[in-house]
């Protein structure tokens, strides 16, 4: 049970055993070449290589495990066009209840498929967020399905919030830890797992220039929303939300920003040194070391590598 | 020691006693979806993820580790433009030797650069396989240097057994193990150990139609040198020895081989699925899962990943 309006190590710990058998423990990479060039030791946390290709597999399956019974048995909605989609669609299917999954007109045709290949039930709609929401909101009437949303639950948190959990038994002594910021659902979890359990190490958000809300949120000490996001990292496009921002005002410490190019070329260097497929989003945490936005030498840090979704037809070094 | 003219169990556990703390323990990984596809369970061993991006880093610490003292001292030599070249020059730095790696010129930058990061010291040759044999030869001759082969060495096939005992403690009961064929050193290690520890289990090799000397070899039951290899499979150009022919011979069940489109698509769909980096030799096992040249339905299947090394500006997908 969520209880508090913030959430807390025991909801993550809850989560870890709700999701276990149904999710990966993912594997903590490191590469000396990598460390050579920071000058630091980094630890990878490859949810890249988690079910649906994303660390979106924790809290969608520990929302959807969270559920009644009788809740549950009335089927889950959710409105996406990317990993959450897939993720809140498998974790329906775990548990054998119907999935009801949002999808604007024109997404990509890899990512409908694996919806449905993981039996979400897709409902088109027109490519706006009030759409969207409209949609689902039809859905949730009809049907009585528990709406997950992608990052504003707290049971999403929680359940983002075991990446960091692994990652610290398996990367001990960490100085800092490292992940990027969209609607600050994953940043929330691994705050609040990082801060009861390693106080003493610190935690950087990390976002595009281009979607910046976290980093002017932070800064003004309230939720300025993103206006019109601009980045190839699409996974960071949201706005973070009220729950979240209280959550990286309790528990993170800096919020770092790095450029578009800076994203490819980090997107590309992790390509080749860990030999992991990574997504732009992904790639944003370790683009603040690799730019020299974040001061990480001699220290131990740990970096969440949230996703592998791209197309691979459509490569950023290769078109642009 | 390697004292038989074959190597055994004890040779491949003395070879990982030797290399432990030197080559990494590389992670199994399973997906659901090329699972499904195939109809079976597989157990991807994730030699990419090794250091120097292949499994090639185990059997060239073996061999250089192998060494005695004052043999080590006058360092180790090879020729090779490929990942053994890398795999030798970090294994002697390790060790604290020169390392004197013969190499084509007109060898791709990043291979040089490579093996010079690593500490390499590289001597230039024309691109044929005369001047690089001529080229080690006289490097030997001048420094005393240990001269290691790419594969028809005994210690290399012994460490590069290690992974196959490594993804029997990790995937237990396999019915099947897969490996692709290029020298031979590696089927040679990985036969050797799965019949001793698993001898239920097949061993299936598999090797690009375009480089297929060790299929006819097989058949023939003598060793017939593949002509003009020509294959985007680049890794496994090379032809077998007598000496991984007699392994072979011993320990493999059959030889499959798989066209080139069959490889780029393989290549493909383990990057999508996996999230992981493959070159494409490493893709020929899956190729002919993913073909249906190799009946798995039902099956345990173990298949080594080989390496991760590729030119991201040329992918065989875009390229073509």
């Amino acid at each position: 049970m969520v209880s508090s309006p913030l959430i807390g190590l025991a909801d993550i710990e809850a989560a870890r055993a709700r999701i276990a058998g149904h999710v990966r423990r993912t594997p903590v990479l490191t590469s000396e070449r990598l460390d050579e060039a920071a000058g630091a030791s980094l630890f990878f946390k490859c949810e890249n290589l988690q079910h649906v290709g994303a660390f979106k597999a924790r809290g969608a399956t520990n929302a959807v495990f969270a559920l009644s019974d009788a809740e549950a048995a009335r089927g889950v909605a959710t409105h996406s066009s990317g990993n959450h989609a897939a993720a809140v669609a498998r974790a329906a299917a775990l548990r054998g209840v119907p999935a009801y999954i949002v999808m604007p007109e024109g997404s990509a045709a890899p990512k409908l498929a694996q919806v449905e290949r993981l039996g979400g039930r897709i409902t088109l709609c027109a490519p706006t967020q009030a759409a969207r929401e409209a949609a689902a909101a039809r859905i949730v009437a009809a049907t009585g399905a528990a709406f997950i949303h992608p990052y504003d639950n707290p049971q999403v948190m929680a359940g983002q919030g075991t990446a960091a959990l692994e990652l610290m038994e398996d990367a001990a002594d960490l100085d800092l830890v490292l992940a990027p910021i969209g609607g600050g659902g994953l940043i929330s979890g691994v705050s609040t797992a990082v801060k009861a359990l390693r106080p003493a190490a610190r935690v950087i958000g990390v976002e595009p220039a281009g979607a910046d809300d976290a980093a002017r949120s932070f800064a003004a000490g309230h939720v300025i929303p993103v206006e019109r996001p601009d980045t190839i990292a699409d996974g960071l496009r949201a706005t973070i939300a009220a729950s979240t921002f209280a959550h990286i005002q309790r528990g993170v410490d800096a919020v770092a920003t790095v450029s578009e190019p800076a994203i490819v070329q980090a997107m590309r260097s992790l390509w080749e040194a860990l030999k992991l497929v990574v997504e732009p989003s992904a790639a944003v945490p370790y683009a603040a070391i690799e730019a020299g936005e974040i001061d990480v030498r001699g220290l131990r840090v740990g970096i969440i590598l949230t996703g592998g979704n791209v197309d691979l037809d459509r490569l950023p070094w290769t078109t642009q």
